[in-house]
């Protein structure tokens, strides 16, 4: 099935659109209110590009939300489910943030860009709505708005290639999710290392949303002699690689979780003094623990093409998780699929299955990550 | 320019989504994280249904915060700008939801189903997150959620014979907004005089996820003397009707608004003694007076098919608004457009004008609505 989708005010266009559309963007989806390539016609050449050399992807829709002033860091800490006292500027910190009943709302990367400015680069939740109710509820001294910030991700084994032929050496200094405030000639942006995969790389925050289009053609120039080329966060390798997708393994509105359920546990402090958002709900789940645990799971039969929900996990005729997303491994020649499975069931469990393109097929539960 | 869009477990599908496809829609939007129908391939067809016939639309994205509990009518009315102490249950209300800066962050019809327990049904944001953030930052005893609820529409001057057909004749005494909670056979679910537009009809709040299909295709057979046919929200009728679309007209992180620049005067109550959330701001601002104004548009030259994203409206050289949403009236035969201009600009203007198509258009300013 195959449907179009109009592009429509209601919905905003990233600085990168036309520039995409130029390279020849066949799909969209919408993300934080905002059009995100979905691909641009060839799925394979950029899976392959992402494990085995560069592609460039527009996630502009990776919205910032900016929190700045005298109580910044009293917020964002009250905000984050994780000890964010010890974060350096220019360190960029994975940040689950959950409401009051220890439910994941969203997992942001926070970046600090000075002791009184951060930016919570968000999944898909308008988490602004939420920092700015507590904010003033709370009577913080802070500001809070989304700037026009719009990462540009450039992925795979030879993105340093690519960024330091752009900035210079100095990138090789940055560390996993450090960052630094730099520009591109006189374009004014924000370089990590960091990005939706496990295939290394960078996200260059442009912040200037009128050179969307100049940033987009210096990026694939730069890359030219590495065969860059377009592409979209791939959710072939973010299975392979275990990376949580908020939205699809979870969702307020559809399966909430809480941050042990997804394996978070490293991200969660709650041996610190100062409260925070669901501090007593994640003790008392956490003292419990957990009902349900994501996994990964191998699926029997032919190859899947990949699914439009998520689907049931059975053990014989009793529903026991599910599967929130499905995919064909080209590398490990499977198909594989991440979910959420009830705490009872065993890794090494042979009866659990599934009904995926119309038939039943045997599952098997593998650790998180599949590829390392 | 037609780009597809994949139908993946990250957005979630309306009960009605296989039954739209069913009867073959061609495109789809996303609105509260949730895939909508956008058209069924006759755009014609569909706006010729809505004002002289029926016509049947799949708006379960337009989802229902509910509001349970001892405290729900003491945060209802701290989260709405207009006063809700009169309301009656079974009684509808459009409330916007402001911020605590006063700024619009969403235009929700508010519906009373008992003294503990209201609905919000909802435009594009994740109100949720703001109320579930104000509920518990300020102790009250309330639960928050989004239930299984899912709104289809069935609107245009013949949804009436459409809908008595179904329900019997009491349903000529629901007033405007009016609803009962009641059923189809055992098929639960809230009818409501309601919808988005201005040819009249109702609102089918569906209870049970399940029975989408079900309920889709009663009212197609009901609807089958009247020539009733399948369709989607409609932008020419709305700005015809000037029917605000937030997320079009406005939205908080791209061109945010107060009521007062929005002519939403008539559902801000300012002198009620309880406070809500943005009442000093919107106070303050009332006081000085909004910068801008919500107006229509005419647009002159050949037939525009639409856009794809706000256009500045310019008096000689000097930017004085912008135009949020334009399409080609067919009632009126002429071209139409939405927008805010700043305070200053007069009704009666000659010197307006905006690129659209890539040509230079005069504009003229209409009150909304352009056709009663």
């Amino acid at each position: 099935m195959s449907y179009s989708i109009g592009i429509a005010p209601n919905i905003r266009k990233s600085p990168y659109f036309d520039a995409t559309v130029e390279d020849g963007v066949r799909a969209f989806s919408v993300y934080n209110h905002m059009y995100i390539p979905a691909h641009f016609g060839d799925l394979a050449a950029e899976y392959d590009r992402l494990v085995n050399g560069v592609v460039m992807w527009d996630v502009a829709a990776q919205r910032q939300v900016e929190i700045r002033g005298p109580d910044a860091e009293a917020l964002v800490t009250y905000l984050c489910a994780r000890d964010i006292s010890r974060t350096r500027v220019g360190q960029g910190r994975y940040v689950p943030i959950c409401n009051h009943e220890g439910l994941l709302i969203n997992d942001p990367v926070l970046l600090k860009l000075s002791a009184r400015q951060f930016w919570l680069s968000i999944a898909d939740s308008d988490i602004e709505l939420w920092a700015q109710a507590i904010a003033a509820e709370r009577g913080y001294d802070v500001e809070i708005c989304e700037p026009d910030v719009s990462p540009l991700a450039v992925q795979g084994p030879r993105a340093e290639a690519v960024i330091s032929a752009l900035f210079g050496d100095w990138i090789g200094d940055l560390g996993y999710f450090g960052f630094r405030e730099t520009s591109l000639d006189d374009i004014p942006l924000v370089l990590a290392r960091s990005g939706w995969s496990k295939q290394g790389g960078f996200e260059l925050y442009l912040r200037d949303g009128n050179r969307g289009g100049e940033l987009w053609r210096r990026v694939r120039e730069a890359g030219r002699p590495h065969d860059i080329g377009p592409g979209a966060p791939n959710d072939v390798e973010r299975i392979e690689s275990g990376l949580l997708s908020w939205g699809s393994d979870c969702r307020l509105q559809v399966d909430p979780a809480n941050p042990f359920e997804l394996g978070l546990d490293a991200f969660v402090d709650l041996e610190v003094e100062q409260d925070f958002v669901g501090k007593q709900a994640l003790q008392r789940i956490h003292a419990i623990g957990p009902a349900r645990r994501r996994v990964g799971f191998f699926i029997d039969g032919e190859t899947v093409a990949g699914n439009s929900a998520a689907i049931e996990v059975l053990l014989d005729e009793q529903r026991v998780g599910s599967l929130h997303e499905i995919a064909h491994s080209p590398r490990l020649g499977r198909n594989i699929g991440v979910g959420l499975v009830d705490i009872t069931v065993e890794d090494d469990e042979r009866r659990l299955w599934a009904v995926v393109d119309g038939r039943s097929r045997a599952l098997e539960i593998h650790a998180l990550p599949f590829i390392r």
